[in-house]
């Protein structure tokens, strides 16, 4: 079958793999009907998450089951599927405490041999272990572009503002407008954010966020600590979350006394934060990869139901054949969601 | 001046009573531009919440401030100001843990010597002790119409879902669409419940709460609990908001094991709870009247954000000079929100 | 192999049954070394839980792994363990958001077809599905006498001291001194209750809570809301633990304005609660069984560290051909905790 | 009437000031009978923290009431009490939280025009606002030894522990053994950490810890990180206490993925933390000065049922008078707590 590999930084090659096969009583097979590209997927194009040559790439997945193993029950052959881009034993200690983001046993989709050697979904077809878990089948009616977010961007979008404890009135902000940043802006004015002041400098990105009813602030135009002093009473923002990965403390100059930053966003460069300052402020700051496996129900819930629609994000529509044209594409900026569809 | 009292069951009287002064240095007075009649009236009017006859009633109000103590600081002459149904100390064993509904030296509006000997709102002017914490300044632009919910029905809808623990994607149910159903319902909705049924046995309350975004359901003629199945695949709601205060055990018969019941009604008359059912489904009921001083602020965020607008609530404007007319009607259900006006 | 089996009310029988085999990849098989006999067997024992006779009973065990299957990775033959009264699938609805206590698929040891057909543990071999979520190594140097206790008696009482949110320097009050009360007496001290009010009607199970660090309160000589009071200015325990099933209504009695009841005895009989009270206090009420599978790593902290020790609970060491013996003194309140070796 | 007073970098001075009077009607005046000299008070005496000359200075105190204001309700004349180290309003934003410590009006003793200009404690008598929010009766038989720990050593390290979400069961660390980090590793153990690691340099407060039940592991000559693996299957600290207020990152290595470090060590030099490291481990990271306030309650009663005793730690009795030998002998960190009696 054909797959989108990693062949050198700046490079991804479409070629031909082996199919994959039933190895153990809870895989399941999934014929992929639409990958997406992903930012982390640029950590990988760009070298700085290193893979080997060869390894087949994307974690973004919906599609078709073709197979099961004996002892996969909620899912089965013929059902339409959407999936987390991780996986999880259900078994270990993390698990057990349903943080399965940090799963003893936990492996990535198309990140190599550092996260499990999982082949990657942007393929023709892809290998899902611990089927039960990791997938689920996709509500009647709900589109690709809508349903392959629940399984990576909008489920992260939901542990940060979850997570954060945002309660219905506050003030947020988030800061970074990719396609997390965008859905993290939309659900949390879907869960009750009274305002939400999102921040970046791609005038594009502000325009979606003030169409999911955030108000858009351009990081370096405009004043993003004056439009949070304006929309508290000089305080902050209540919950700041931020989908950057490169803070340089805005976040916590943002944020009242007593508030929380939520960090979402991937910190692949040396950053550093001032404890002084956090400490003055009382901030508590969080951390970490979404625990997307623990938050699938509700994410599909919202999604289904109509709450928070991401589908405008879904900016093209390409081939997987053109899998190179794509990345070099996203790499520009010029997309913020692409469907690789074989 | 004239104020609304309550003189038998059945019978209120518009009457002279003395004007309110300035007793302590963190008092207030507020003329009073628009007080509500409330489900909790309801109570006095049937004399199942006794009060002395002559006691000025109502606990809802919106107005101006007249005077204030030495000691009043966030609170000026001049301003329009909108006010909470109970006072706190600030002091004591609960408000060092900001549960100010349980404050040791609580006095509510219009309840007698019960609650604190405190005269109500329905009347051209209040007295309010410890202004600072009691009232906030109306958001510019907002009716009284908005304002009188927050300190009050809003509030306690506030309370019922942030407390409930309710995430974002959950489904909730609401039992009872009085003001505060219809609000909690509302707020639910706004708040990232996926679907929220609403149920009660009046057609134009269900009506209400269709507009509101919520599943209305008759309590009689359709079936609540395969409502709540239907949205659940078949395990019932993660949240249930009894706002009704006579469940009949449907609020733990629609929710799902492990969920949540929060009974925020007021529960006049005798009513029990199955401990072996709520123990087979390990539910947590949570009960007892709201924290308004404690949510206020984020009540009136929303509210001046536009994110919730419970004014379709009020069906009639009157002259305090008619209260017991409006009494009268309020009690026939032929109102949802009554306004009385000085 | 030998087991002891339900045979009417009243009446178990040690009998010859076949061996269990590994069916699954991740079942495990253990030759059982101790048994407890536990309150919930009284149940099957008096005939409120039905059971099909013959059925194997017991759900507290400690000992050595014979088999595992393929998928079995934490655990391996020749291992000392302890392991859980009931099992989860680790996948479903409830088992991602780690209620493993409400698992799709759980089942019970030794209480028949009505939790799983799972044959019990008073057993010289017990079956275990799911080893890995079920099983854990006993600590070094921890005896049958502490071990077997994490799986059920203490593994509830933590849950009960940990779900009812207690925090240091609260006063907790313990309904009921079976082993899950005096349990929940001893860890409430542990984890930073400042007094402890233990309630019962024997007066050897109040000299244990007393040497667990409690204060015992007869539930009739003495007047266990008046040391509520004077422990707590008045005002009621901050926590009651209900460990007895059956509370007519002094859990909430006991307990303060805004306090939490957390009732952990199974309700096996008919029992209410005055939704009225619970209003006016404020309460929180949580129930249902315990998530031991979700506690079971600092459950078993706390024992191998010393923290707590319950070993003194175990009055009797009888062999499992005694079993008859063994229910019949259970049954007279003689014993607190009886291990039945084969 | 005497008084401690700041009157250079490395010299505080005794002399005369005026007596307080009340000023306001929630006023109390205390005689002061027991002053402590704190860390934080060398941030003064190192000129770190500016303060203007000759204000009175020091914050931890016991005494007795000698005149209250007319709206004193909790507290009267004669009471011996304690008080905590700060004050709040009770009526703004972050009162109406219960987050007394970002108070907007906050007045800290004896830190000068920055904090509030409010007169320290180590004097003859002190003024103290809002009193009945900051004092509190000292229960009968306890010592000023163990009362003086309450308004801010013991309360900074109940908010550490509590706030830090640890429970009953988990391996906490705590960095710092001044008397915070004392008190914090003692209160951790009384709420049920089944282990604590106590870091530091001095071998005197690593033998306290080891009397507090911890295990104490010097910072350099020992391995904190290999003791932390040992005590964790190799997993890292469930909790990490920073009462140092100089991590070096050494927490956030210390702690395990999804864990929780609680910084609550005064940052008066720069520090930086790195975000990438967090965000891989997924860390929550809490900080700030302590909501004493809040706690004061279970401080009191945990100190009062002799739970936790601090007493240990106070190393030297010395007159007011020999205050600048004090404040010498403590930078010298001969001393953990020194009592100044005027």
């Amino acid at each position: 079958m054909r797959a989108v590999t990693f062949s050198a930084p700046g490079e991804v090659v479409v070629k031909e793999v082996a199919e994959p096969e039933i190895a153990d009583a809870r895989d399941a097979i999934v014929r992929i009907e639409s990958s997406g590209v992903c930012g982390s997927d640029l950590h990988i194009y760009h070298g700085r998450v290193k893979i080997e040559p060869g390894f087949t790439i994307g974690h973004e997945y919906v599609g078709t089951v073709l197979a099961v193993g004996d002892d996969v029950r909620e899912i089965a052959v013929g059902d339409r599927v959407m999936g987390c881009f991780q996986t999880a034993c259900g078994r270990c200690f993390f698990c057990r405490r349903g943080l399965f983001h940090k799963c003893d046993h936990s492996r990535t989709f198309g990140h190599g041999a550092t996260l499990g050697s999982l082949p990657g979904t942007q393929a023709e077809q892809a290998l899902v272990p611990n089927a039960d878990l990791v997938l689920r089948g996709v509500p009647e009616g709900m589109s690709d572009e809508v349903a392959l977010f629940a399984g990576d961007v909008m489920g992260t979008a939901y542990h940060a503002v979850v997570e954060s404890g945002m309660r219905a009135g506050d003030v947020a902000a988030v800061l970074g407008l990719g396609p997390v940043g965008l859905c993290a802006a939309l659900l949390a004015r879907a869960s009750g954010a009274a305002r939400v002041i999102a921040v970046d400098s791609v005038p594009e990105r502000l325009a979606v966020a003030e169409s999911f009813g955030a108000q858009g602030v351009h990081l370096t135009d405009a004043d993003p600590r004056a439009a949070a002093r304006d929309a508290t009473g000089g305080r902050g923002v209540d919950v700041c979350i931020d989908a950057v990965g490169d803070p340089r403390a805005l976040e916590i100059r943002l944020t009242r006394n007593c508030g929380t930053v939520q960090a979402v966003g991937v910190y692949a460069e040396r950053c550093e934060v001032h404890m002084g300052l956090l400490w003055i402020k009382a901030l508590s700051l969080r951390s970490g990869q979404a625990n997307v496996i623990g938050h699938i129900d509700p994410v599909l819930t919202l999604l289904s139901n109509g709450v928070v629609d991401p589908s405008p994000l879904v900016t093209h529509h390409m081939s997987l054949d053109d899998a190179p044209e794509a990345y070099a594409r996203y790499d520009r900026r010029e997309a913020l969601k692409i469907l690789l569809k074989p």
